[in-house]
């Protein structure tokens, strides 16, 4: 680890860089994620990801630097106390903001093992779509699919929702929903799409062979291309129109693994 | 419906009650709920709750009084559309706010039936809590407990997290946990405290005589009073340190749900 650099000014590029990726929930310039807390911090050096600069304000910095001291790469830049309300989405800002490299994975890894793929098609929340991930990984999905017109896997407050989840579990953004369907057919996958009014009951499906589990966008559900050849799955519920995209992407998966673990 | 009245000052009293309401995540003056949205309208006019007032943005006027004509005794206020991004705590303003007088309910009505209570133990998202109260309603609890330390079940973003359940599900608010754990014992109720290092797995557990599932905070789970004397039951997960509050009350209810279905 390198002695911290010193950031002073307010437009500093790399500060303007960061605000530019979390105003508009993207990447940086150069293609690295952005993590908000410590937690995230800790869960991308266990997740054994590069970070590649962590912004400390001056207070924490010693906190900062005993979690990356002896790591090889990782820069530190302080930056004045003052400017961290500014700088990132938190209403609480805990002074470090970490710079990750993304994982790269391949339609293999997401499709890997017996599949179970929850493919996200156009929910725009990232909060509801961290969770998601986060879900995803817990119930031992083999992958994540961010469809065209969903919010993105790297919008900073995914990563948040995710709770560090996207570091590790399985993903890819921006596949085009015919693209999905063809790659779902040559797998011989079954393709369910949840549906609070589908004519199908959780308790009816089978979700033990490979799986794809599709939730739609939270206003408009799912998607033409994919409501074409998927069965209609729904969760029983009353008195509700639906449940949070979450939380009924959280009841299916935890379904599949439940009919999974006991076969 | 009365002709609407005009208000013009953005230092109206009525609207500095409502700022501070959504400000704090509190009731307003007048103890009525602040619901920001047209769903939020409907869904408390189809719960047959009392809507006092309706502020509504000049630009979706027509709107608003479409909603609520011929029904008695509600206001309308006609906002300038300019005013409406203050006033809120929306990110796109629909430019409708409803005052609503909060439901009341007594234990008998949360202990209702064949108990299945949801007991909030500090949870202090209210993203969480509204989704979990929506939960409850979608997989037939008798009710909810916000408990001494949790957020406020009448904080705005509470309710609309809730899609409108918060108008339906039966809940009490602000319950110290000794005296909730005393009406859990006198009814003989069975008690398990959700924890993501518990020794009971969820599959393990009858969840069909009355229950009680407590959610604890999102930081530090559930608290030392309810710990004592609960099963401690886990969620099946890998990878992951826990859930997050809300999906882990959602799998809980839903597991509930399909016991008591299939006995």
């Amino acid at each position: 680890m390198a002695k911290p650099e010193q950031i002073s000014s307010p437009n500093n590029p790399l500060l303007k860089d960061v605000r530019r990726a979390i105003g508009r929930g993207t990447l940086t310039s150069e293609g690295l994620l952005v993590a908000e807390t410590f937690h995230l911090l800790e869960e991308a050096l266990r997740s054994e990801l590069e970070v590649r600069l962590v912004l400390a304000a001056a207070g924490v910095l010693s906190a900062v630097e005993s979690h990356v001291r002896g790591l090889r790469g990782v820069r530190v830049a302080v930056v004045p106390d003052i400017m961290f309300p500014q700088l990132g989405s938190l209403d609480s800002p805990q002074g470090v903001i970490s710079l990750v490299r993304p994982p790269e994975w391949k339609l293999e890894n997401v499709f890997g093992g017996k599949p179970l793929v929850v493919a996200l098609d156009g929910v725009q929340d990232p909060g509801n779509a961290g969770a998601i991930v986060r879900a995803a990984e817990a119930f031992g999905a083999s992958g994540v699919l961010f469809l065209k017109g969903t919010v993105s896997p790297y919008n900073p407050k995914t990563v948040r929702a995710s709770a560090g989840s996207l570091f590790r579990q399985p993903f890819l953004a921006g596949l085009d929903p015919e693209l999905a369907k063809a790659a779902f057919q040559q797998r011989k996958m079954r393709l369910y799409a949840a549906d609070p009014l589908g004519e199908m009951a959780l308790a009816r499906a089978d979700l033990r062979p490979p799986t794809v589990l599709v939730i739609g966008s939270e206003a408009h559900g799912v998607g033409h291309t994919l409501r074409q050849g998927s069965r209609k799955l729904r969760i029983p519920t009353q008195g509700v129109e639906s449940l949070n995209a979450a939380l009924a992407a959280a009841v299916l998966l935890y379904e599949a693994l439940r009919q999974r673990s006991s076969s």
